[in-house]
């Protein structure tokens, strides 16, 4: 199998601390009371540009040499991999290029464009982005960093539970979302080939839960997704997949109401704002709660950018 | 004058200690570039109960000797006190007893009998508020721990200063915002009877700027107050209004509108939940920007406690 070693998972790490924050681990005691469990919460909300994205981000494009660094960056996302690739190429000194469809959010061009980063848009279909991709590469030279089916970036993701467990090292399991399975692939690695072997599950919306039937298929499933977790939409990539499938125990569906519900009680609690997709593995566990009964569950908060026009709670109000 | 020594807020702190969290000091470059300055936000937003009243309701409860301590403790409030008293007096294995108008908030009333506090309804009036209280304290002989009025109480809320310039010792200003005064006249303490001599700014809403017009007649102003910071809508006490009076430099109006903008910006921005009344150092600030252009400006945040049903800038829009 294709995947990254922890040597490499350690070297990414060094090569990208001074460009990330080394996010903090918060704990609540009224979440513990109510999940009936010990949680501690990674905290990459707080992360440079909002998300874990940044790690990956940073790990691919510190790592090019410089006669391809020159060239430029290039993906095609609409979401937080988009502003963390323009941030690291920006702190790199180098252009990146990055194709949004013309229906992704303005405040999701603006963080992009905010950090320098060139958009190019095209139709809201997977082959438009791709095609478009494709021809600013090959006009520009510019490398490919895909969001998640990279090995670069899934080394770099996995930096996240490689600080939680040095920070919290007993731990009984380890949870994070699923989408494109770039966080989740590189947690399993951490989890797996580490000195303290944690299990690691992942979770994600029951309403796109690709990567459940993926695993029970023994194959890529893509299916539609409906979900308020814009994160989690993807379909696993050819490099993730043999790694979720060797290293994950499970993957937990979520549903809707328990995602806004877990999001609302954790800024409320904890007055931290998380996005959709970081509240999946909370409500995962709380629609799971005997399975985590009396354990040490490390948690993954991948996000905090949310529009905060469009909070689900409101918007299921009204 | 009648005010807590250095001495004496030191000894707060040693008090209080084992009862309260060491809030972190958050900053953002962005908010930075945004404000032209380098602010230090310390996060009493992310206290126990969520607001810095802890401070000062953990030392007035754990001042009291066990032979007052037995008959409890006794206050009116609707807000953070009534919360923070109840959990202090919790910790301590005392009973706390406060008086509520029967128009509080359910939240309040719930986060107040969370922490095993006895709620006594009365009408939504001052008179009928003393009076309840009063009676109470007569019937038990509870002690009265007035929300800002009580020097115990100032020495514990000037504890949230202490820390941040122990963390941050080169600051050019401190702001806090202002109601009662109990948070305002014990930063003002800390800023002017420490070695440092940190200028200290109050700031309150341009809507409820009674501490505003005292500081300009020389006497405590009561008067109506119509703003969205409901920490802030209470008139100066007999105790704060002379220190704030001696140590603090000058309070600042700030607008509804800028309010609810901070709020919200640092929300989207740093991910941390404050309340409209810890965003009105912030809003005053921006609405003042010269007077701290390229200083170095300690920000108290006050609290996090939001009811999310109600966040202002959904209702402004709708």
């Amino acid at each position: 199998m294709n995947a990254p070693t922890l040597a490499e998972i350690r070297e990414a790490h060094g090569r990208i601390r001074p460009h990330i924050h080394r996010t903090p681990v918060h704990t609540s005691a009224l979440l513990d009371r109510q999940f009936g469990a010990r949680l501690f919460f990674k905290c990459e909300n707080l992360q440079k540009a909002g998300a874990f994205k940044s790690r990956g981000a940073c790990n691919a494009v510190f790592s090019l040499a410089d006669h391809e660094a020159i060239r430029g960056v290039a993906t095609h996302s609409s979401g937080n991999h988009a502003a963390a690739l323009a941030r690291a190429a920006a702190l790199r000194g180098i252009p990146a290029h990055v194709v949004m469809p013309t229906n992704s959010p303005a405040p999701k061009q603006r963080a992009v464009a905010g950090y320098g980063g060139k958009i190019i848009l095209c139709e809201p279909t997977l082959p438009a982005r791709e095609t478009a991709c494709a021809r600013i590469m090959e006009e520009t030279g510019a490398s490919l960093v895909h969001p998640y089916n990279d090995l670069r970036v899934i080394a770099g993701q996995a930096t996240a539970a490689l600080e939680l467990i040095e920070e919290v090292p007993d731990l009984d399991v380890l949870v994070s979302p699923v989408g494109g399975g770039g966080l989740l692939s590189g947690t399993a690695l951490v989890g797996s080939l580490g000195a303290a072997r944690i299990p690691v599950i992942g979770s994600e919306p029951a309403q796109a839960d690709d990567a459940i039937l993926s695993l029970r298929e023994g194959r890529i499933v893509h299916k539609p997704a409906n979900t308020i977790a814009d994160g989690l939409r993807t379909s696993l990539g050819e490099l993730t997949f043999p790694i979720i499938q060797s290293y994950v125990k499970e993957i937990l569906p979520a549903s809707e109401a328990a995602i806004v519900a877990t999001m609302r009680t954790f800024l409320e609690t904890t007055k931290l704002l998380i996005e959709p997709s970081a509240a999946v593995p909370l409500a995962a566990i709380l629609e799971h709660v005997s399975k985590f009964a009396g354990k040490r569950v490390g948690v993954i908060l991948s996000g905090g950018n949310v529009d905060l026009d469009q909070l689900p709670w409101t918007k299921l109000k009204g």
